[in-house]
């Protein structure tokens, strides 16, 4: 059974274009070195203002863990904090 | 820009392995029959009971709402309506 995820994240207002900057080289670097990772797409909202969801689908815990753990991540993620306007919201799923 | 969207069903407590049934052929029926899909995986909330999100991705609006009036949405859906404990919320969001 593979491992979903889905975190949602509010940017600050303004800073929708240095997020989305942000994320598209987070998106390049999961697809270019994570083997055990299927999806890992950001998508911004319609409803909600400055809200992004991403969609993320994993083969394995390990390959959880493996994405939280890497370099890409920390270095790249670091680059986020300042942008966001709260704690991000992450549910865990179980593909069906 | 590609299309997103997030379906989160809540399953009457009990119902959750008809859920899932039902929603297996849907997944086959959408991978099997639209062009314009590139992602339509259900998934079960490891957090909340008995609820359920699906993650899709369209190629555009057109596949969307071809995927709405296909007749597998129609016929397999007609099945899902017994099963829920509410109406379902849907979230629609762009690709970034």
């Amino acid at each position: 059974m593979a491992v979903g995820v889905i975190a949602t994240l509010k940017v600050q207002e303004g800073k929708e274009k240095d997020f989305e900057a942000v994320f598209r080289d987070m998106m390049k670097a999961v697809r270019a070195n994570e083997p055990g990772n299927k999806l890992y797409q950001v998508c911004k909202s319609r409803k909600e203002p400055a809200t992004y969801v991403v969609m993320e689908i994993y083969d394995n815990e390990d390959a959880l863990k493996a994405h939280s753990a890497s370099d890409h991540f920390k270095t790249i993620g670091a680059g986020l904090g300042p942008l966001l306007a709260g704690r991000p919201d992450i549910q865990y799923l179980d593909t069906v």
